[in-house]
């Protein structure tokens, strides 16, 4: 890639001005039509310190209208970054329907830079690609353009430019410790980069452009662009194809086989929540210690328990190190985006405990049944929840999915009952009756998510629920379970 | 307050826990009234190091709903604040509609450590008092509770329990430098906290509960909420009274009596455009290093120009700091807050500039019109907006604020224009019709907005666009020229 690129020819400059020119204009009009088509466009541009890069940025967006994107810098990033999964920042900044955004740096220096600084092993630089590699892939296939730029200049005009931005007063801010060893290890950033890319290169692909020629790399950044969008605009919408990623998974039980006949003692409950309660208490301060990160996914039948089982296994907890995230149907500005934005965005911080009532999974589940996305939408998801998941475990992120069960017998003696007792009452909607009418789809989506996406890092917990005590203390079990492998294994980690 | 506080005398045992018992479940009552009435709640808790906060909010939520809650901790917070403006995190927490949220300490504990470290000045320190009592009073008046506790312990005690936590392997970690800092000084500190509750007692109460009794205090606490949420569920929610605090006014113009004559010739148009750009975008650089955050409003008639006279301003800023935020009518969760919120959120970092596309003035124009709010909440807005523009510019922001002028005429012609032109007919709705039939009262709405908010740190500039070349070089120059003062400021106050 880098090593082999030619430099650009000398250009007359006149006919390279028409050019651009052209081109901008050509980028305006398509402002609207993006906007129409409510088309998302993410750019990546990386290179060399003092390549360029703002620059460059400048020479796209000059005369487009400024509602219409967002620069991210990495100036805006760095300080939350450690306390969050790798791609959060990206993630996170992902730009809605119709808006353009440019991340001026972005996934790739990140990885690199921490690689060569041997903050990260190789092992976690290889995670990183893969799920550089899953993110972009995800996002392309949720109707994401998405242009990959490298802006490149060897290594004698990186030192011409250092140098005549740090002998000038006004500039000399501009360059930092970074950029200075950088180039002090010029060929192995040269070679890292490299990697990268061809590590990065089948899905979306990387362009290099000559730093070099400030207008010939605006205008062929401007080209790829526009032609990106034409592209776009006239196909529609990509829709990316399912296909399954062998994940190594669980073996569930179909719903049906479920025995939902558990049940505890009076006796046993009290004994067991307060031993479970205590213990849960403690582990809280151990995980928030040793930053440990922890997701609690609740998934279920409507009048399950979900509510109480949540409230069980909250109540120990310090209040100021955990998060509970209802999730209700998306809101416009959530739509606006891939559906897994909203999830991103509320990740927890390390150390802190989020539980999710009801998460990502709607998915495979309402999104399917309503016909709220697409089959490909739906039938993608199974893979690319497991891709999320594991990145987030790969975090070190502690992720468990519960299902809590009930039989339709009881559900309908529970909606009854709500529907009978006035203080129940708002507990109980038409909508709940509606989607008990679906119970047998319902029943199909649930069995096939558990058989799909109860991958070994992050399983799925069937809990019954017929019996709301005996779930509740088997959740309390299956989390107490859980972080006491976790801080166990922290702690090899940290010291064996 | 501290001084005369008298210790709670040692209540019998289990006649406390029946209290608590029974508020309890009243608190657990409330909740579905609370989401029902659309009230929110929030709780801030201050007081001493080790006086028990942590442990009195998990008495207060321990049976409650996990999803009706959020607590936002002082560890979530510091490592943004300094790049935004002192209320900037709680302002961005206030709960939404129907919720509660708890404050771990907030802005009392943050203004007086910062006092006390002398990190900030005594002026300083007024000028957050009067932002705080200005803060809660909006809330109020918005419809929020508040409670306000602080959790009292005393020196002996502090001792104790700070000493038991050192002391223990597990529990060690809890005590920080501030910690013990707070109680070698412990008399400083206190009569701190008392000014400052002594500040700020008016408009919203201060509680001061005895942390020596962990249960008096959860009892005290439990009531207090309990009766502030009874009282706010038998009254309806409170809209608080519109009142005029002086501001120092700029007289400005009615809009009938602006001249929309002047215009600029061509060759002019375009000496000045490179000249003003070519010196903002020197400004920027300076504006980032010295870290002046810059914020600027645009309002103004519908085909006024807006859209191009921000873009002629963006056009020579550094694409990483900038952003333009358009603003469209508020989304469900934006309407579920306090209306600025969706302001605080989006307020630029020390440093960067802002342009907002449309504004907070929304509601005393589209809101006041279209009846989106009560006349009272309209009303009330003038002095809100002005205190909450001098909370910005005591921050240190450059503020300014543009309408963009042009007559009746000029916005028909341009209207027909849109109208008959196929590539800009997208820019022309319906709506924008039905605004027009209302020009006569949004031009009075408009002179009010002009009279009464057209203060000396935050002024109003009328942009005369009939010409709009003339408009785009009118803003530039303003623009120019208020940077340019507060550098010469800035630099004085660093090293004059």
């Amino acid at each position: 890639m880098l090593k082999d690129f030619k430099k650009s020819k000398p250009e007359e400059k006149e006919a390279l001005n028409a050019e651009i020119k052209e081109l901008r204009a050509h980028l305006i009009a398509q402002q609207q039509q993006l906007r129409e088509a409510k088309l998302p466009v993410l750019i990546l541009l990386e290179g060399w310190a003092a390549a360029g890069k703002g620059s460059l940025i400048k020479d796209i967006i000059s005369e487009i209208d400024p509602r219409f994107y967002n620069v991210v810098s990495p100036m805006v990033i760095p300080e939350n970054e450690s306390r969050y999964p790798f791609l959060y920042p990206y993630a996170t900044a992902i730009p809605e329907n119709g808006k353009l955004i440019f991340l001026d740096s972005g996934w790739m220096e990140s990885a690199v830079q921490k690689t060569l600084s041997l903050e990260i092993s190789k092992e976690e630089y290889k995670r990183r690609v893969r799920s550089v590699n899953e993110f972009e892939r995800q996002l392309r296939d949720g109707g994401y353009l998405l242009l990959k730029i490298f802006l490149h200049i060897d290594e004698e005009e990186q030192f011409k430019r250092l140098e005549a931005l740090s002998e000038n007063m006004d500039t000399e801010w501009r360059v930092n410790r970074e950029d200075l060893w950088q180039h002090r290890e010029y060929k192995k950033f040269l070679n890292a980069y490299d990697e990268f890319m061809e590590d990065t290169n089948d899905t979306i692909p990387w362009h290099i452009l000559d730093g070099q020629r400030k207008k010939v790399a605006a205008r062929d950044a401007l080209k790829l662009l526009v032609g990106l969008i034409d592209k776009a605009l006239e196909k529609g919408r990509y829709t990316g194809e399912p296909f399954e990623e062998k994940f190594p998974l669980i073996k569930m039980p179909k719903l049906a086989e479920v025995d939902l006949s558990p049940t505890i003692s009076d006796e046993e409950y009290k004994k067991e929540l307060k031993r479970l309660q205590k213990r849960l208490a403690e582990l809280h301060n151990v995980i928030y210690r040793k930053k440990i990160p922890v997701i609690l996914c609740y998934e279920g039948w409507d009048a399950a328990g979900k509510g109480g089982n949540i409230r069980r296994v909250a109540n120990p907890l310090d209040p100021r190190g955990f998060d509970v995230h209802p999730i209700a149907s998306p809101e416009p500005h959530e739509l606006n985006r891939q559906y897994l934005w909203r999830f991103w965005t509320r990740l927890p911080r390390t150390g802190h405990i989020c539980i999710f009532d009801r998460t990502w999974y709607g998915r495979v589940m309402v999104e399917r049944l309503e016909g709220f996305c697409s089959e490909k939408d739906w039938k993608r998801a199974y893979n690319e929840i497991n891709e999320f998941e594991r990145q987030l475990t790969d975090w070190g992120a502690v992720l468990l999915k519960f299902w809590i069960h009930i039989d339709s017998d009881t559900q309908l003696a529970r909606f009854n009952d709500r529907q009978n007792t006035p203080e129940k009452q708002w507990k109980i909607t038409d909508e709940d009756w509606r989607n008990r009418e679906k119970w047998p789809q319902y029943e199909e989506a649930v069995n096939e998510m558990l058989k799909k996406t109860s991958t070994e890092n992050a399983p799925w917990f069937i809990i019954e629920s017929n019996d709301k005590k005996y779930a509740r203390i088997k959740a309390l079990k299956i989390v107490v379970k859980a972080l006491e492998d976790a801080c166990d294994k922290h702690f090899k980690r940290e010291f064996g």
